[in-house]
């Protein structure tokens, strides 16, 4: 080390109103300043099952296999990926913002022969369309974004479930910027694999991935099964191809996670915490009602930023309710764009977020996901927002954008 | 979810005596409760900044590539592997425990050509053997584990790194078992990557993965850069061989970590506090001051165990300060080491270990670690488990645990 010993850890405080991470519920942080058991203790064991449990109830499903992978979101969809794929697999990926690239990028890595069916960016792709490329590509596996924060866009998905089962396709979900505020049914759908990640309406930080896989991708999976050579007993012949990770071998990750508790990677005890205590609360305030108040202070942020006179970017009948890109003026460009959002962080300690490739210098995503859908955090963000503008030389109606929001209000609370 | 919501997470107290995850210092704790900022605000950039010098410090290297891998130690070496080794390379792997046979199998999931040099359990490689294969063998990569819970072993490296530069090898170590608890110099002794976790000497719990990377390392894994397709600009243009993984691709992490700031993951915020506040304490109390007290209390435990009139297993003059493998009494057979084991977390809430593979119900193994590299927990561990003995029907000596590891202790500490 170079430079001398610091303190310990100590933030600014923040109200992060971005697209992700987002303020952590202060429930969460306590949970995960819990002390260790160890790996195998009886205790462990039951909380990891409980974990489980939890998840169906995030994911709506009756799924077995339903529990978290060490990594941050992005780990999850890999896991998946690398292990639903074979090389030469045929992949569709229906591409409408940045984490469709990545889907595309992380299957073309396993050896895929990636399908990308791409929309302009503030648009979503019409499920017929993706039913045709089914028809014609014939893919292995379809592999879509819900909520893609880039765009904002939300993708629909109900529909495709029975034609992914009527032609054999393995149909897999990144969920992680819209499960928890947007509605979403792994069973009803028919989807064959979903991960996530905390970090978004779930309220916690990034780290965990929660995943939950149909009877048929576990069976697609466990057919690639191979125990670690130290561990390895009668009846554990290796099957099929290997999977091309270690870590991200879910039929290992599910030994490991199931009865026979077979070790693989030393479980990250307080991000499993961190997960299920985010599961916990969901599931206390309700599966819908956690929707419901997503798309209540969603719309009110929608409003309020119209009230400011701003544009809105994309499809808004399409778009998730925990984020919105907002326009930036265009007398501002992108370095008064920038301008903004640094006076936003350094004049009221709240961060709204930039954005990626086409919309860069464009727009300012909002978000309003997790702990902060609140009411306070809306109209707070609106209310800086307002004076940050006006600061940067931009003209703003007055209060116009507390006044739009606390209109979608139901009118006892305005 | 088929069972009712449950309360907090509430575990049961408990010291954890195994071979890690082990108690973690309430001061990590501490810190992963500590609210997030948004990933690429100034302060959290500073912070990450701030973990690389510090990770400089414990890994006793001046390596810019010095950075965090967001999964368990696991992660961190499937992501130095995948990004060292291209499919066809051979790699030469020491193999004395269960972690060696992990690196081999990781290695070979990357397409590697793997060569291993065995040892039986107990033993460590005696470094000429490694010296004469290298010279053999003629590897890209040399991949060793410097301490293998599994045996106890602690592989001498000090002296291979010279031989390495000499023949163009990559010298990689797995250090997640040993680093902080036993002397381990990067740069002195030559190595070109090196991964870690913190759930054993550094008092903190599993799930970062500290990295380092020689400029050699970082050369190697440059050549094969790939820029995600969304965020790529003009000289972005990709190189070489993709790396078979997007989560594990260091070159992308690299980039993240680096003045850049590539977006890739979303860094986990919590577990990178954990791991500056496990670095932070660690450096204050001193390097060599670290490892002089792993020393001093594994000695304890060693004689502590003696003192009860059991057997070590394994090479003791080549034992990890920090883990001792206790011979479990013939006459108890493996039930009755487990019996042991139940009494002491059911009577006492203290954790032992059981073993893998070739040791399996022939050894218990006793750590002495991070926060737990204590007087007060190693006498405490020594007391219960003489009990235990006594109480499932082993004739000990009354006191002669604690006797013996006190006199272990300084003259005016008994």
């Amino acid at each position: 080390m170079t430079t001398p010993n610091p303190g310990p850890v100590a933030p600014p405080p923040r109200l992060l109103m971005g697209p992700g991470p987002i303020t952590v519920d202060p429930r969460v942080l306590q949970a995960m300043s819990t002390q260790l058991v160890g790996q195998f203790d009886p205790w462990m064991t039951a909380t990891m099952n409980e974990v489980m449990d939890l998840y169906r109830g995030v994911f709506a499903t009756t799924n077995d296999q339903t529990f978290l992978v060490d990594g941050t979101s992005r780990a999850g969809i890999e896991a998946a990926l690398v292990s639903l794929i074979e090389p030469g697999d045929r992949v569709l990926v229906p591409v409408f913002g940045r984490f469709g690239h990545l889907l595309a990028e992380i299957a073309g890595r396993c050896g895929a022969q990636v399908h990308t069916l791409e929309v302009p960016w503030g648009e979503v792709v019409e499920p017929d369309r993706v039913a045709d490329a089914i028809r014609t590509v014939r893919p292995r596996v379809l592999a879509v974004v819900q909520g893609d924060t880039s765009t904002t866009m939300c993708q629909p998905l109900a529909d495709l479930g029975a034609l992914c089962a009527e032609h054999d396709v393995l149909f897999y979900c990144d969920a992680t910027a819209s499960l928890g505020g947007n509605a979403f049914r792994t069973d009803e759908w028919g989807l064959d694999a979903v991960t996530a990640g905390l970090q978004k309406c779930l309220g916690g930080p990034s780290g965990s991935a929660p995943v939950t896989l149909s009877p048929k991708a576990v069976a697609v999976i466990d057919a690639r099964r191979h125990v670690e050579a130290g561990i390895r007993e009668a009846g554990d012949e290796p099957r099929g191809r290997i999977i091309a990770s270690n870590y991200f071998d879910l039929a290992m990750v599910m030994d490991y996670w199931g009865p026979r508790r077979l070790n693989h990677h030393t479980e990250a005890t307080s991000m499993l915490y961190a997960a299920r205590e985010c599961a916990r609360l969901l599931l206390a305030e309700g599966l819908d009602a956690v929707v419901a108040r997503h798309t209540l202070h969603g719309q009110a942020m929608l409003e309020g930023v119209r009230g400011l006179g701003l544009g809105v970017f994309g499809d808004v009948a399409h778009k998730m309710t925990n984020v919105v890109a907002v326009e930036i003026p265009a007398a501002l460009g992108a370095a008064g764009g920038d301008a903004v959002r640094g006076r936003m962080l350094t004049d009221f300690g709240i961060e709204i977020g930039t954005s990626f490739g086409p919309l860069h210098g464009r727009v300012w995503r909002i978000g309003t996901m997790g702990y902060n859908a609140r009411r306070d955090a809306v109209l707070g963000t609106l209310a800086a927002l307002e004076q940050c503008l006006r600061t940067t030389g931009v003209p703003v109606p007055a209060g116009g954008g507390v006044e739009a929001a606390l209109g979608v209000y139901p009118e006892e609370e305005r």
